[in-house]
This record gives C-alpha cells, sequence and structure tokens, in this order.
C-alpha cells in the first residue's frame, strides 16, 4: 500500500472516529469535567505581562495540521486552551459583568449545541425550541409590563425575539426608529430630505448605539451626544437639543435611555426623560437600552427603580450579561409586535412559515437554541429564585461601595451604586487634592501591575467625570478601577483581600515612583504613606 | 416564620444549588447523555400536523413559575424538550446541511458554554481564544490562497473574523462594498450622489443579501437580479447589465457570487465572473457567498471548482453549516486585511487593546468562543480528515443523484450537482410531459405527506426552474424536494429506502387525488401506476 493511499484510509478511520458520538461520549465527559474543574480554580488566570500576546501568537498560530490526532491528543489541547483561559469565575475575579455560572444555563447551552436546532423555521427544523423562544419572550414582556398578546397567531404577534448580542439589540432598535421616520427605507434606501438624529447621553451609551447609526446608513455623525449628569441625562441640555432639533431642520427619530450604562451601571430617570421626549419630539423612537438594567426587572426590591420602562418603544435585554447565562444570550423587544412587519426580509427556503422567527432577525440567520439557557435559568429559580439573584449582586456590590466609601485611601466616582457596578480610584492620603490626571495615571499604574501580579481582576478604564470629583471639568476622563459583582464566588471576604491587594500596589506605586503624588504627599500627613 | 420568609429563603437555596457546580456535575453529565442518546434516535422526530403548533404552544407558551424546581424536575424538562425537537442525525434526516456532528466540534462547544470567554479584548477576557481564533482565520485564509501576512501585530492584520452566521457575514461583504464606493458613509452617512447598485444572481443568492441593502440603507432596490442560466449568471446577461450601469449613472458597488447556492449548492464559474466584472467596473467589490462552497476548500478531488476564489475581495463561510461544526460558527474573511481600517467603532471600556477582534465585528459586541468548535476539529481530523469529511458527502450526494436519475419515476433538477445537494422531483410515470404547476402541485402534496407519516425528511421549496425542464419558462419555479447529505449517519441503504419511501407516497398521491397527473396517466403506460 503507498503512502498516499495509507494517509487516505488514515483519514477516513479519523472522521469515522469524530462522527461516532458513543465512542466520543468518553471525550465529551471528560471535556465537561475539565470545563467545570476550570471554573473551580482559585485563580483568575490574569497573568498579562506585555509579551504575553507574542507568546500565545507563537503557541497558535501556524499551518493547520496535514494529519489528525487521537482523543487523547485532542484533550491536551483543549486543556491548554483552559490553562490560557481567563476564569470568570475565580473569587479573585471582580471586573467582569458576568461568569456565567448557572448550572441550570449551562445544561441549556449544552441542549442548544448538540440538539441543533435552528429556529429559522418550525416546520423542520425547531419545533419545541420555537415556543420555548416565544415562551421567554413573553415572560420578559411581561416583566416590562409590555401589552400582553391576546392570542398570538405568528411571530409577528410575539414581540420580541432572542439575538446574537445586546449590540444586534441596540442596532434593531436604530433600524426600528429609521423606519418608523421613513418607512420605505428598506425598500428604496435612505432619503436625506430631513435630518435624522439619534439622541444618546454624551460618553455613556454603549458603543454599538453609535456603530449602529454607522451601520444603518445613518451615519456616526447623526448621532448627537446630549451633555450629562451624574451618569444621566442633563434634562435642562435634553430639552435645549430637543429644542434645537425641533427649531432647525433636524429631527430626533430615536432617543437612547440607559437603563445601567456599562460603566457605572446608572439607571436613568426614565418616565421624566420619556415626559421630555414626548414633549418635543412625540414621534420620536424611544430605544432602551436595559442590558444591564434589565435584571432589575426580577428583582421586587429594585424594580421601582425601572419605572417608565413600559413606555419604551424597544428595549435591548442580555441575560448573557446580568443573568448567570453563558454567550449568547440577549434579547430585543418592541411594546407594539406589529412593527416587526416589514423589518426584515423573506426567503421561500426557509421563512415559509408563520413561526420562522427568523423573520425578525435582520443580521441573523440561523438561530440557535439560545433561549433555552434562560428559559431553563428561570425554570429552575423560578421568579423568586431569579429575585433572588440579582438581589444578592446588588448587595454584594452596594457592600463593596460601602467598604470603598468608608476607606479614605479610596474615592468612589458614584453617588450609589443603582446595580451592581462600583467604580472607584485609588489616592493613598492625597484624597481629593488629585487632579484628574494625577488619580488616572495613578490608577492606570494600579491597572497595569494588577494585571503583571495576575492574582485579583477588577476592570480599568477611563470614565466621565460626571461626579464632578477632583475639581474636574465635565469633559475630563478619570482612568478608574470598577468592581463588578456578577461572579457568583466573589464573597465578603475577597472585598477585602481585593481591596487590600490594591491599596498595597498603590502604597508601592505612589510612594516610589508617581511625579505627581509625590509632590501631593508633601503636603498630606497620611497615614497611608507611613506604611508604606 | 411566615411565608413570605420561607419563599425567600428557599429562592436562595435554589440559587446556591443553581450555583453549585460541583452538585451540578450530576445533572451536567446526564444531560449530556441525554444529547447524545437524542442525536443516536433513529427517527428524525419529524412529526408536524397542522395542530402541532398549537400544541406547542399551549405546552410552553405561558406565565413564568414564580418557585423553582429541582434538578431532577429540570431534567424532566430538557427531556421534553428533546422528546419535541427535530433529529438532523436521525439516518432517515436527509434535508438539512449538516448534523452538526463532529465530537471534537461539540467538545468545543462545551469549552466554549463554560469558559465563557468574550474575545471583544484579549488584555482581560480572551488570551488563548484571541489566537486561536486568529489561526483559524489564517488556516481559512490560506486555503483561498489570500495573501499571507508577513507579520502580524494587531487584528487589523489577521484579514478575516469568526462572526454569528452566514447571514452576518454576508452583511460585512455588502457594508465593505458601500465603505469602498464612498469611504466616509460610516461617518457622514450615505450620500444619494450616484446610485449605488448590488448585483446578484436572481433568484439564487440568499436571502441575506437583499436584507443587507435593507440593512444598510442602500435599500434592497439597490439589487439588480441578473437572469441566470443553469443556477450561474447568465454571462451574457450579466454583460449586458453591467454595460447598462455603465452608460447610466448607476455604479455596481458590488457583485455578489455564489460559490453553492443554498438550493442547489451549484458553484459559479468564478474565474470567468470575475473577468467580466473587472472588465466593466474595476472597483465593484467582489463578495463570494462562500457559505456552502466553502467546504470544498478542504478537498483535493474538488478545490478545483473554486478556481478564482482568490480573486475575491471578500468571502463568506460557514463551518456550522457544512463542516459538521454546531451553531454558531462562521467566518468572513477579505483579501487586503486592511479594508477592515475603520469598519467598525471603537471603545475605551473594552477595544482599546490592539487584540480586540471586537474591533472587526459590526453588530456583534461580546464574542464568544466559537472558533474553538472549527480549531478542534481541525485538530482532530487535520486537513487530510477534513478533506476525506468533505469528499464522502460530496461522493453520497453524487450516488443520491445517479439513483435518481436512473429511475423515471423522479426527474433531477440539476445537470450535476457541484458539492452535496440534489434538487429532485417525483413523476411518476408522467416523465417531463407534464407542465411546471403540475409537477409543483404533486411535490408539494407529497411534501405535506412526508412531513404528516413523520418517517423520512427531506427539504421541500420552489425552485427557479433553471434546468428548464416541464418546457418551462425562466420565471418559473418548481416546487421540488432535496436530498443534502450533511448528516453523516445517511447510509447508502437509507438513500433506497428515502427514496422508496417518496415514490409509495407518490404513487397514492398520483394515483388517487391529482387532477392533472389523472390527464397525464390516460396517455400513458406506466409501470408506477400500474403498482399503484
Amino acid at each position: 500500500m503507498d503512502g498516499i493511499n495509507r494517509g487516505r484510509k488514515r483519514a477516513v478511520r479519523s472522521v469515522e472516529e469524530n462522527y461516532d458520538l458513543i465512542a466520543g461520549a468518553d471525550l465529551l465527559h471528560r471535556t465537561l469535567d475539565r470545563c467545570i474543574a476550570f471554573k473551580k480554580r482559585p485563580e483568575p488566570g490574569y497573568s498579562h505581562g506585555p509579551d504575553e500576546n507574542a507568546r500565545l501568537k507563537r503557541m497558535y498560530v501556524g499551518h493547520a495540521p496535514v494529519r489528525g490526532c487521537s482523543f487523547e491528543e485532542l484533550e491536551h489541547e483543549i486543556g491548554r486552551v483552559l490553562d490560557n483561559s481567563f476564569n470568570f469565575s475565580s473569587p479573585n475575579f471582580m471586573g467582569f459583568p458576568d461568569a456565567g455560572n448557572g448550572v441550570a444555563a449551562l445544561s441549556g447551552a449544552l441542549v442548544e449545541a448538540f440538539a441543533q436546532q435552528n429556529l429559522n423555521n418550525s416546520t423542520f427544523s425547531a419545533r419545541a425550541a420555537t415556543f420555548v423562544e416565544v415562551a421567554t419572550v413573553c415572560w420578559l414582556r411581561r416583566l416590562a409590563q409590555f401589552p400582553e398578546m391576546a392570542e398570538m397567531k405568528s411571530v409577528l404577534d410575539v414581540g420580541g425575539v432572542a439575538v446574537t448580542g445586546g449590540t444586534m439589540a441596540n442596532l434593531y432598535g436604530i433600524l426600528m426608529a429609521r423606519k418608523r421616520f421613513d418607512p420605505t427605507v428598506a425598500k428604496d434606501g435612505l432619503r436625506h430630505d430631513k435630518k435624522a438624529k439619534i439622541l444618546i447621553p454624551g460618553g455613556l451609551t454603549h458603543y454599538s448605539v453609535v456603530g449602529a447609526a454607522a451601520v444603518s446608513g445613518l451615519g456616526s455623525n447623526a448621532v448627537i451626544p446630549v451633555p450629562t449628569r451624574d451618569f444621566r441625562y442633563d434634562p435642562k441640555e435634553l430639552d435645549r437639543v430637543l429644542r434645537n432639533c425641533t427649531a432647525s431642520d433636524e429631527y430626533p427619530i430615536c432617543v437612547v435611555i440607559n437603563a445601567g450604562d456599562s460603566r457605572t451601571l446608572s439607571v436613568e430617570k426614565i418616565d421624566s426623560v420619556i415626559d421630555l421626549v414626548k414633549e418635543h419630539a412625540p414621534d420620536a423612537w424611544i430605544h432602551i437600552d436595559a442590558c444591564h438594567g434589565g435584571q432589575l426587572l426580577f428583582s421586587k426590591e429594585r424594580r421601582s427603580r425601572l419605572h417608565g420602562i413600559e413606555r419604551a418603544d424597544s428595549i435591548s435585554l442580555d441575560p448573557h450579561k446580568v443573568l448567570s447565562v453563558p454567550y449568547n444570550c440577549s434579547y430585543f423587544l418592541v411594546r407594539n409586535p406589529s412593527e416587526f412587519v416589514g423589518f426584515w426580509t423573506s426567503s421561500t427556503l426557509v421563512m415559509d412559515d408563520p413561526w420562522s422567527l427568523g423573520q425578525l432577525t435582520p443580521g441573523i440567520g440561523s438561530k440557535s437554541f439560545a433561549s433555552l439557557k434562560l428559559y431553563l435559568q428561570i425554570k429552575k429559580l423560578g421568579l423568586d429564585g431569579m429575585a433572588s439573584l440579582v438581589d444578592r449582586r446588588c448587595k454584594l456590590a452596594e457592600q463593596f461601595f460601602h467598604q470603598v466609601d468608608a476607606d479614605s485611601a479610596f474615592e468612589t466616582l458614584l453617588s450609589t451604586p443603582d446595580i451592581n457596578s462600583v467604580p472607584f480610584v485609588y489616592v493613598g492620603c492625597a484624597g481629593s487634592t488629585l487632579s484628574p490626571d494625577e488619580v488616572s495615571e495613578i490608577n492606570r499604574v494600579i491597572y497595569g501591575r494588577m494585571s503583571e501580579i495576575g492574582k485579583f481582576y477588577f476592570h480599568g478604564f477611563p470614565l466621565k467625570n460626571d461626579s464632578r470629583k477632583f475639581g474636574s471639568e465635565p469633559q475630563d476622563k478619570i482612568f478608574c478601577l470598577r468592581f463588578m459583582s456578577g461572579n457568583p464566588e466573589i464573597t465578603p471576604q475577597m472585598l477585602e483581600e481585593g481591596l487590600e491587594h490594591i491599596k498595597k500596589i498603590g502604597r508601592e506605586v505612589t510612594g516610589v515612583s508617581n511625579r505627581y503624588y509625590a509632590e501631593s504627599l508633601d503636603n498630606h500627613h497620611c497615614e497611608e504613606a507611613q506604611r508604606s
């Protein structure tokens, strides 16, 4: 037998083996165990030295293998991937919205992958899946107090759909606004006889909204960033911008409201903003980005923070960021289900079916059974348990906030956390005498050092200085650290240890290397400095 | 203890239990076993009577539970979902592109769900994941013979990215074309000083392309469907349309080429179409939808059918439709990586990182570790095994084609299958004397009956009559049945049994109820009729 034939036979055997689910079951079960063990690792897996990316690039990027490998070798490969991954479930990982850790949701992810349903069609590729998704949409609509549908005869009566992410849901919001403004746009394309504008809380809206303006053909210049205060629209400024628009030939086709911006998770005063919009631009589409804030829909104690959400035209929700559901699982809801008529395209190949959820989803073709993750999570916990899940993370954030607030080495950048994000800065003993640039430099250095050490993780990024601390101007940005409590493995003890860790780094950084800080220190009596 | 407190305590316990991955491991392992058992079921799970959707709606749609449930009850729920799902892995399921059955790919899906990496950022949410995805892009680029990058310093040197689906990849193609035509469109919005047109093979392009035109603001009327022949561009017509465009003030900003349309999987004569486009519209963006045809990149025997693909500006690929990889896993490649500059938006929250793959992905925010499924599949099989995987399904389709072609009770609608789709119709003994309407009615009835019986599944849909059979005009459509060989459980024996099943239904249908057919029968001696 010559080499080519031998190679071909080996390849055929390899394909047979890879299709043998009974023989492969061992690998799959062991992989599952590895995944669980990965999530239980104490370390955040965060060791990001300056050469880390170069190392990983060398490790992974190269030619594809010509010959295959055994399942044992594949397991080794999987182990190596996990060894070089971030573990959002480490008790020391406090910087990301969610760890996707619900067992019920994870079991849904298994079924999603294996059942391979495609919700584009209910007659040959998704039976239960179609109605499981419809059920979750109905549950979310009810929580948002959107009108209940008497009888649903097709997907056009459902009023919402699962999507791949909050970014997609926000794109849908903009596309809906564009359609209301210009009903024939999907066919005829954009006409610029009027200037369509999208109002956002400046510097606080998720990047996807500006991106959506670009994708939609309106252009990012169509976005008007309205000045803010305390991480919400400044009502006077919003009023001014709305008046300016109507006085000129511009029309605010959409006003975006944050129920939890992605940095501070501050929730807008929804009702009063909608009142203002209705007064000046009654036809403007009101889109609420509740990707983070949507979790409060489940909380009895905190639901009132979303008062007015039921007046929105559309809402983005992100269970995969806030309800312990793994990627991907997001939703787009519209108050009036018939807005979906003509929203997307059609196909006699797959969508010639009243229950094709694919009729509702621009940019998404094959539509996986992502909603099962949320469905099973809610079945497992019930609404009572979901409330408890949300309240628990909010309480943990409140606890962290109070610890930071009570510690003179730190300064908080929120007056109070609305949900579960706590942006803060280390100031040592310099307190509020530091300038925005000084605070930023110190905390940027701390962030870098924390990353090198790799023991704890808090997020770090520039934050619009809406809290007006450090004698700053509205346009200043402050590089801050951020605690988030979406990882259920975080314990109160870890809050203490995490803060101590930052203080230790802070003392090293400020005591030794920071010129701004050294000057500040001269003028202060400081316990922190003495300890360093 | 009062009822409310009791309820609250129960809810807290329920949340604790759902977060306990060690206690939950049993459920997860049992769910995995259930999933494997589901895929090994002999039945396609296809029993779609007229009241099926009403039944499922009643089963699933209702109020969310207030109280949670035990893991045992959750397992029951999971079992019920699987009992009411289509099984693409049944040996009798022959109508869908893929069953997503690769063990290596499925193990990747497990890691994707549990590791919860987010490739939007390489410094705190995706380490290995970032470079695994880059590796897969490089492999695919090399197979497509796109230029190899000497050194990659950031994602802007990579030249491709994993996306959520082929629909998204096709949207990217249109957005790239729009950007080339109007470089400031992302900022300034669309200007209509020239009329931008998108050329497609009429009636054959995936619905997502027309949808993309609508989303982009160009409008679906910007799409020019060019007449086709034999499921490809009619070169004379393409030439005429291109000349007409340049003679008027219209500009073909994009020409879409199918490497495997979604119905017949016919592969365009890529090289000659590109020659024609370059002659008349050298700046037009050439986008190749290779969601189905991309699998041929791996085949040594069939790779030549894609000759010219390396001249495309961009390519859509769908491993989750053609490489036994479960949802979601698709790719968008551009020949010149720097085309990604300015393609999407930025964010200091997550994308302030040269290795943020999120810089390349409009409409996608949090970016899951979907590429691991393809990575592990290629590692397991090697390029040799991947070739074998693809050739195997192509051979099975060829075998089916010859069986259908040799059987006078059927008529094929392709001259030869380019990949693994075989559209065909039952004609009994009436042969080609039937009119397009008659053939359509017979096969539509057969499709409905097959669905009711639920034993076998072939896809059924109206097909543009490019084969010019049944004395038809180009504008006629024929409702046909379709065999696809993407499910690895299909055996040669099942091909026989499936065809016998259709013939049996066909004889019942035509012998008893069909008026067109009854007339045709009068004029024919027919073995089929005698048997019925």
